[in-house]
Order: C-alpha cells, then structure tokens, then sequence
C-alpha cells in the first residue's frame, strides 16, 4: 500500500464566518491529494482527460475532528483504499502539522468516456496505471 | 416528518471543465437546503449564530447519481433524519425539475458555543425549536 | 436604456472569517447579473455556448462601499454599460434592500468561438440580439 | 521596488465549463500574492487579523490576457503599488511559466479595527511594517 503526502496552505478564501475552513473545501483538498498520488505514481489526470476519459466521484464521505483555520498548513495523505473493475475508491487523512487528524474521508470514483458518460475499466484505458493502482490498492476485487 | 424543498438556478462558476456542476458545490446546496428548512419551521441558523451558537458539520455523505448543468433548476428537499440530544441528522434529495434524482446525501451536526467550540444541547438554546425537531424528525433518540 | 432587476440570499458558503461576503464572490453575483439581463430580454447564455461561442470576460473592475452578510440579501442590478462591434460592457450595482449600495463594477466581455476562441461579431452570430443590445445600451460605437 | 513571486499549480475546481479558470479565481490568487509578499518582508497577515485589524479590499480591476487551464501553474508577482497613509494599492502580474502573461490586476486596501471597520493607519499599528512599505512602495504620498 502507497500513501502520498502532499500539503496546502490554507487560503484565506477557504474561510467561512464561523472562522475556520468551510467544509466542502475538505472536497478539494481530497481531489488535490488524489492528483498528487497520480502524479507520486508516474500519471496524469490531466492527460487522462486529454485523452477523452473523465473520472466523476459517485459516492463520498467526509468525517471533521478538528478545524482548520487562516495560517494553518493541511497535509493531506492519499492512497488507494480498493480498486475494482469499475470503481476505485480512495481514502484521505488530513492532518494538522503536528498530527492532529483535521478530518478523514473516502471518496468512490468511476471512469467513463468523456461525450457520453458511459463507464469503462481502466485496464482497457491504461493497463501500466492499472498495474500500478492494482499494486498498491489497499484492497481488490 | 416534514419536507422542505426549495430550489437554485446552477451558477456558470458552479461548472467545472467535465462540463457539469463540480461535486463540492452540492454541498452548499445542502447549506441551503439546511438554512430553508429552518426558515420554513419558524426559525433563522443566522439568528442562532447571532446568540452565539454555531453547528458545524461533523460528518456527511453524498451520492451523485445524475450530473446537473449549468441552466438547470435544482430542487433541494430536506428533512431531518434523526434528531438526538446532541447531533441532528438532515437527509437531503436533490433533484432535476423532471424528478430525476441528481444526488442523495446526509449531514450530521452538532451545536457549539461559537467562542469554544463546547457542545450545548438544542433544548439548553431553544426549547421551541427543540420541540419542532423532535415532532418533524424521522427518528430520535 | 434597460436595467435588470434581481437577487440573490447570502449563502454561507459566500462569506469568510471577516465575517463579510468574500470579495470575489462579487463577481459570481455579477454573472448571475448577467444572465438575468440575457434573459430578460428573451436570450439565454447557456443557449449561446450550445450554439458554440463562449462570452469570456476580457476586463472588470469593483468597488466595495459598504459589507454584504449572511442573512442578507444582495440586490443585482444590471444594464449594457457600452456595446461595440466586438466588446460589450456591463455596468452593475449591487445593493442592499434598504437601497444602500454594496458594490459597483464593469466587466468588458468578447465573443469568441468556443473551440478556438477567435473572436466574432455578436450580429454575425444572432442579429436579433445584437439589435436589442443596440436598444438597451447606454452606449454604442 | 520589491516584486514577491510564488506559485499555485491549478486546481479542478477553479476551472468551468469554458475549460479554462474561471475569473472569479484570479481574486484568489491575488490573494495568494499578498500573503506571500507580506510574509517575504517578514510580517504576517494572519498575525495582524488576530491583533485585531482587518484589511478589506475597496477597489479592484483585472485584465485577462491568456486563459490558464488544468495542469497549468500559475506565477504571480506581487508589488506595492502605491502606499499612502490609508489605503495601499497591490499590483499583480500572473503569468504561465513560460512568461506568457495570464492577467494583471490591481487592489486597493485599508486598514480597518474588526470590530467596528474603522479606518486606521498602519503607521498607527506596526511602524516596522509601514517603514518596509514605504521602502518598496513603487509610490508613495
């Protein structure tokens, strides 16, 4: 199992008036860290969409343990929690710099081809990245 | 159990380059969602705030089912799903003008002092909006 | 000279730890302006970028008066500021219901195509349009 | 003159349907810019948030040049304007790596209490910082 590590810092637009990240930045915190593990591996999920394929989230979710504000620095770790033929989940800590875990979630994505939405397996797409994924997946079908 | 719906044009800054509204941005809708169904029962989340309270999400899922598009109306239904003594459940549908389900989702809260970040009890705050809670929510403790 | 009339509520997600709205969210509203204005007068920009042109934003500016919160209400007003062969500016002012302005902006637009973003004339690409806009202007070439 | 320069690579969610950034997100940047500059010469805006004082913006224009898309990284440069007794003006240039200008744009500040957004001069609350200001300014009262 792979793990990227990869931080933010936090933007000042990321703030609500409660005075700490707004929650649905944790989204985009968590595509960041699926891009870096992509590029941690030797891919692009630019090139992948370059090529006609999109990857949409199906199912997410998000646990918040402790807010994050202004100043602050977000290390966000990313690997793969399980890859099927179809859908590849993947898993996220984010954490403070001293270690205190800001929040934890888990994301489901599929791929499909970009004009019609309709689903297809990495394998057939990209067999070197399925390889990969299949390799350092948590777990497999 | 009641039901609130309300609904919101899709924002051109809501798309992102897959050509549909990026994913993160359902959960403002859900924010809206939220803030409609508290307006709709008497009560205001900006007047909580203004008390000095806050409820922050703690945790929260989302399935997408059906992309929206910019020039799509989308429907917002809410409703409470479980109220206990400390965290309130909302459920959330939200739905193309056809009917045709766009994403599902759930939001669990809590309720803090905004100085401290404690946990406080609704019924401690509002009495009132306490009791409506316990009458229109699916399930409580 | 036309003058388009809408409004949008304050969404949390708009505000920041100043807890003010987030100057850049501004120009969400600006487009949302925008949009209102194109259909009014019986067009729509989302029916334009099917029809294959996009109408990027070449320039703009804001000016901030007075601070917009959550639980308010932004009142948008938008008119054709100028409207020239290949630019169009829009004029806004954004104000709160007591009538106090927020904020006031221009943004110059073109017309382009959307797979090369050449530009082009609105009156090549909808007559009818271009010769509303040459009504409603305040300006013209 | 001192021209601070960092880097953001370009998230997903910062692109639209356009398949480019959308412009409310050069705001953002700007932003970035900012921060960067004021952390470079020693201060720190956060810091200065949690003495007390706010700095809103009052005036703002962005011209846009070349469209940065997905994948890309942005270069922003950042500079004192202008540095009077209550208002500072920021420039900024944003450029793709390869020194093709993406936008430039200028901000006016103040300096205002949190509490009650008063104007108050930065002489008034950090003479170090209005003595560096003064020194970079490319003008000055």
């Amino acid at each position: 199992m792979y793990i990227s590590e990869t931080s933010v810092d936090v933007r000042y637009a990321e703030t609500d008036q409660m005075g700490v990240v707004y929650h649905a930045n944790y989204l985009i915190w968590m595509e960041i860290g699926r891009s870096a593990l992509i590029s941690d591996i030797g891919f692009s999920y630019a090139g992948l969409e370059e090529k006609g394929y999109l990857s949409p989230v199906i199912d997410l979710n998000v646990s918040y343990k402790q807010p994050m504000r202004y100043g602050d620095t977000a290390v966000i770790r990313t690997w793969i929690e399980h890859h099927g033929r179809l859908r590849t989940t993947y898993g996220y800590e984010i954490a403070h710099p001293d270690g205190t875990i800001a929040a934890t979630g888990k994301s489901v994505h599929t791929l499909v081809h970009k004009d019609t939405f309709r689903p297809v397996a990495l394998r057939k797409v990209d067999p070197e990245w399925e390889a990969k994924y299949v390799e350092i997946a948590k777990g497999t079908d």
